[in-house]
């Protein structure tokens, strides 16, 4: 019955069809229009968060003008009146800190196949963002544009196109060495030039174009948000299968890593997260570094980021693995925890092999491999930024805790 | 003395700054200004011509208004009225047939390092084209909007920008898996996401950038036709340097296949060229197709193409060879005939290896080992355009009849 139910998975995530449709106001698909903010893992109070959770929640207040300042919005949070919700609530997926708030431009994925949806903030470019933690002016005046000009002018350029299959995208920059997670320079590239002929259709300001043409051409990371909902609308479609025993989401909040298991539901799995190791920029240390954080860890539930590093032997200089033959192994190590290989996204590097989807929590407890992440390093003090990028793990007790559950679940059909 | 030569030689391919500086008329860089056509490979009478050179050379003169169609264009070809000249004696590089009359564009790349320029067409795209030997109204009508709004346009916004640094992103794109050479879909990427901030800068036509976005959009070998002039800038300075025994040029007029070494200037050692072994587009076999043709071997000479099969496992299954590891044996195959690696250009999916550059004829000869050169297949008939891709080889005469030459030129100093 497990295996019945894990091939019954993996077929869906295989016909997923991930497509671009639209760009929504967050206020438009929340549950509710006042004050509230959406980060990134699993739920958490605010006391509980780290620095760069915080200074980004902080800088939203003051984005959303319901603070005139970061003290005034520390205690706008400290007295409770913003709620604070976790994005996968709202079938929205956010790097690192993940900030949503209602005034928000998203990015709207469905699957084709399955007709789910999936939402993703656009990417603000690598820096002092707020995904970071980073919360100054020149944070808060590029998430303005972003909401202002450019998301409108994206939604327009959409409607021009009717959709644009992100799928097709995703398999091409496969093929030219990113693995969409740490490495999006491909399939921002790629996206880029399948956008712009329909932005010089519909946006009739040539400054605006040139904004938009700016901004694009100096962000290599623009596709993994887009590659972050293509995952979560692709892998939604797993959930509540029963006897499964594949991950469906895996998510940081800084605070706590969280697994959720297709025949467990929304049940989130939590352990305390783990320090990222990897490479850091001039003048930042691992002293420096926050532990793991956001949502972008659902790449790697459908194949993408760390798991397929044979796909992005480049990758390994920016998150600090030793060449292209250790970025080969590291793939075929994650063969021996995922249920199959992608029928759609093939790794040219090792001979069109596809790329391994479906982590079985058995797989991993049996074994004790755990899935690698490749991920960003925050800045461990609010308003910083990135300060690196590197590997990180899923702690085991997360699978371990998993795979408790479902053994109490259905103790009477496994005969315990 | 031999040794010494070479090594300056490789410095110099090594020290190659390629930067696209401008676009400007043929006709004025031309020798002559009234009815010359100039075609790729080494010299050749229009007798000696295969199909798709003739087909090309008459749809030249219907595009210049020479003649009003391709009979009076042959009358008038054949009355000796129209000159005929190869590229490379006028620092031009051009694809297939490599056609260049007065009033098409041409981009112009430096090599900074050394001061010297090479030239090339914009490449129309693939297909039907007049590369390949396609002459109806739909190739002349591109080839006028080429001249007319695409060229102009591009030549502002180079303007813009300054200069374009092709070094970087042609490293980039070997990190991206392209060769160069069948393979361009990053570099004509990155080209277009580089190119558009400025285009919408300089140009104030809405439905002028919709169509130059749109036509870079669908051209995934865009950027051949800069490579192609960035690989002969950055060779062009190795040029008689006396001992020297490196390739200084390869190219194929359909007929015969000629290379140029170091040491003995500019004089062409031929052959008749071989037929490119690989895959056919639907519809097509080896039946339809042209013998080798094409200025684009100048690629190879600086490690691209072939030579960096490693570097673009993706591209086998465009020529015809099987598999990754096979991509990988053949780059380190021409390690064994040339003289060093690239310090610029490094292959991720080889453990950042730099490509193979400087083709040595000794090495040549003496193993046996011929470059690989990847290649676009043009139809035989005039009038078709391309109808595969795949692998030649120079014939190893060329290389036999040039350390012949070298021999004899230096006769004395080898003792011989």
């Amino acid at each position: 019955m497990i295996r019945e139910a894990n091939e019954l998975a993996l077929a869906r995530i295989n016909a997923a069809e991930p497509t671009l449709v639209d760009v929504v106001q967050a206020r438009d698909i929340l549950p509710e229009d006042d004050q509230v903010i959406f980060h990134a893992g699993p739920p958490l109070a605010w006391e509980q968060m780290c620095g760069p959770l915080q200074g980004a929640i902080l800088g939203v207040c003051v984005y959303e003008g319901w603070a005139a300042d970061l003290d005034e919005a520390r205690q706008l949070v400290d007295s409770g009146a913003v709620k604070l919700r976790h994005n996968h609530s709202a079938s929205i997926v956010g790097p690192m800190t993940g900030m949503v708030s209602p005034s928000m431009p998203l990015i709207k994925v469905e699957n084709r196949a399955f007709g789910n949806v999936a939402f993703s903030t656009f990417n603000e470019g690598i820096g002092k963002v707020m995904r970071f933690g980073a919360n100054d002016a020149e944070v808060l005046n590029r998430l303005h544009w972003l909401a202002e000009e450019f998301g409108p002018a994206i939604k327009a350029a959409i409607a021009s196109a009717g959709s644009i299959d992100l799928r097709v995208i995703i398999a091409k920059a496969i093929a030219m060495g990113d693995e969409l997670h740490q490495r999006n320079i491909a399939a921002s590239a790629l996206f880029f030039r399948e956008i712009m002929p329909h932005i010089s259709r519909t946006c009739t300001d040539l400054d605006v174009i040139e904004r938009i043409s700016s901004f694009l051409y100096t962000n290599d990371q623009f596709f993994l948000n887009l590659a972050m909902a293509s995952a979560k609308a692709s892998i939604d479609p797993i959930k509540n299968i029963e006897y499964c025993t594949l991950v469906s989401a895996m998510s940081r909040n800084g605070t706590n890593f969280g697994i959720k298991v297709s025949a467990l539901g929304d049940q989130w799995f939590e352990a305390p997260v783990e320090m990222p190791q990897g490479l850091y920029f001039p003048g930042f240390t691992q002293e420096d570094a926050n532990p793991d954080i956001g949502d972008s860890a659902i790449v790697e539930c459908v194949g993408f980021g760390g798991m397929s590093m044979a796909a992005a032997p480049a990758v390994t200089q920016f998150v600090g693995i030793d060449g292209s033959e250790a970025a080969y192994d590291i793939t075929h190590k994650m063969f021996t925890i995922t249920e199959g290989r992608s029928q759609t996204y093939t790794v040219p590097t090792i001979d069109f092999i596809g790329i391994p989807v479906g982590i079985n929590i058995v797989d991993v407890v049996d074994s004790g491999i755990r899935p690698y992440i490749n991920s960003g390093i925050a800045h461990r003090e609010p308003g910083v930024g990135q300060v690196g990028a590197g590997v990180v793990y899923p702690p085991m007790k997360c699978f371990e805790q998993a795979l408790e559950a479902f053994a109490d679940k259905y103790s009477k059909d496994l005969g315990l």
